[in-house]
């Protein structure tokens, strides 16, 4: 099948274009390449079946130089894997406008693309961020989708024209909410951050709040498991499932001890102090992932197994090792 | 107090202005003329508390050079009115942009300028429509929210952004989700359209779909005054509730047959067929309004007599009588 993947050389996305590319799938990617980097799509480059195009999907002047004389000699697009999105929560804040073009305006104008060449169907990450911060558990039924985030906001306002758009033009749509996801080419996030501020200051690590926030973790090759089987399996016309592990969760002081552990410092942790992060951190929550058992899927690790994974992966990349 | 209304000369938007200023407070109102008339504001226009500005709120650079200079000058808003939206969920399905312009990035653009002149509060004119189809109550505590119009996705997304700025910079927002909104001043809808086709051939009336649809109507007067009771006795940070009746809804046939009443034409109805009136129509739904009425709230009309009334004065602004 012919899969068009955005955001196809960021984190998420360039682990994905890898696994359609081992099922033996032919691939186009598109990346306005600012959070992608060339290294995430080496292996990629090297099958025939992949092809690369760098473009601001936001911009649809961009798009239609760009793509449109691609799709007007390719096959019919059967799935798009709309990733292209921007991943840094707290940039937001400050610029809600950073969140309106790289998440939103990039998923306006990529369902403009796939309405214009008939692409089947629409596959998009999107997040537990569109639940805002809630005592609820975060289960899919729940209302109403208050985000405290303009990240979690633009992702729900992707969600919500996807779904306007299988009503039109597309035949279905998949929708993934996914938990922190972690691993290798990994671009932001508390491990990568922690990591990063131990390499400047070996002898102390400063932790942003008192370290109890507690978030689920999905390594990003359990991550991409995941998706291709509620691709493959969930039969709804708009098909909504979290995405996440079996516990509730993995604490910020569990991960920055293990940072420590696994760089072998001995590097004292010092908490700032608070019960969140940043603007638009929800501090802990509990996710349902009910849903997704009930179409037959088991995550393979607890969110402290793929925390682990990650830090040893991420601090190989980044030299703490 | 100092007021700001977008959308201040369309049809809910004028009748809020008009509201708003016998109440006492002093209103700046801004619309792009649009789907808004000078003739909505004749009253308004009248009271010296009243100033208004022509502005496409979607365009920042638009609102720099007409609104910037204006706010620069006020006292602090104390609560935003936004009402600019595309009101026309028909337009949207062949062109999701009108609705992406016009309804979210107005949104945008006015949360900007609320961030800007610290403006304390936001008000925001939801739908029912951000609930899609489903046989489900809409009640606020429900999930998904998977709209089948770009109309409802550009409100539900506006609605999420608003609900990350209360995070970030608002004191607070209430979001109400109107049900069908008539009375004088409609700019579009099924009231409108019979009235108009009637006026052009009086001896037959077309009616799309099976004139079965069934939905709740409520009276814009009633309506703004349930916004104001809202605002008034809501307490949460994010005051979200649906506004309607207590009652199910008027079917179209009703609402086809008190027209050709009202116009004393004698005019045969012929019906289309079908479930539905059009693409993004959702034939007919149940929904809920306890959390309205546990605030203290207990509508006036049902929807049979809030379509008698707007009938009768559409009828008269139109030329039907």
């Amino acid at each position: 099948m012919l899969m068009f993947v955005t955001g196809a050389a960021g984190f998420i996305g360039s682990h994905l274009v890898d696994r359609l590319l081992a099922m033996g799938h032919q691939v186009i990617g598109a990346d306005n390449m600012v959070r992608g980097t060339a290294e995430n799509l080496n292996e990629a480059n090297k099958n025939p079946a992949f092809r690369f195009y760098e473009v601001d999907l936001a911009n649809s002047e961009d798009v239609a130089r760009v793509l449109h004389p691609v799709f007007e000699k390719e096959a019919q697009v059967d799935t798009v894997w709309h990733l292209a999105a921007n991943s840094d929560i707290a940039a937001g804040v400050a610029d809600p406008g950073i969140d309106l073009r790289d998440t939103f305006l990039t998923t306006f104008q990529t369902l403009a693309l796939a309405r214009k060449f008939d692409m089947q169907s629409f596959a998009f990450a999107s997040t537990s961020a569109v639940y805002g911060e809630t005592p609820e558990k975060l289960v899919e039924t729940l209302g109403p989708l208050l985000p405290i985030s303009a990240y979690g906001a633009m992702k729900l306002a992707s969600e919500a024209i996807i779904s306007a758009a299988v009503e039109s033009f597309l035949k279905g749509a998949w929708i993934f909410r996914f938990p922190n996801v972690v691993g290798s080419r990994g671009t932001h996030g508390v491990i990568r951050d922690l990591i990063d501020k131990l390499l400047k200051e070996p002898g102390e690590l400063e932790v942003l709040g008192n370290g109890e926030q507690k978030k689920p973790y999905v390594h990003v090759h359990d991550l991409v498991k995941t998706m291709l089987f509620i691709w493959e399996n969930a039969k709804e016309k708009r098909a909504l499932y979290n995405i996440g592990p079996e516990d509730d969760g993995a604490q910020v002081s569990f991960i920055a001890q293990s940072i420590v552990d696994v760089s072998k410092t001995g590097a004292k942790l010092r908490y700032t102090g608070g019960d969140r992060g940043w603007v638009g951190d929800v501090p802990r929550f509990s996710y349902s992932i009910d849903k997704l058992t009930a179409l037959g899927w088991r995550p393979a690790d607890g969110s402290e197994g793929a925390v682990r994974r990650a830090i040893v992966e991420l601090a190989a990349e980044r030299g703490l090792v």
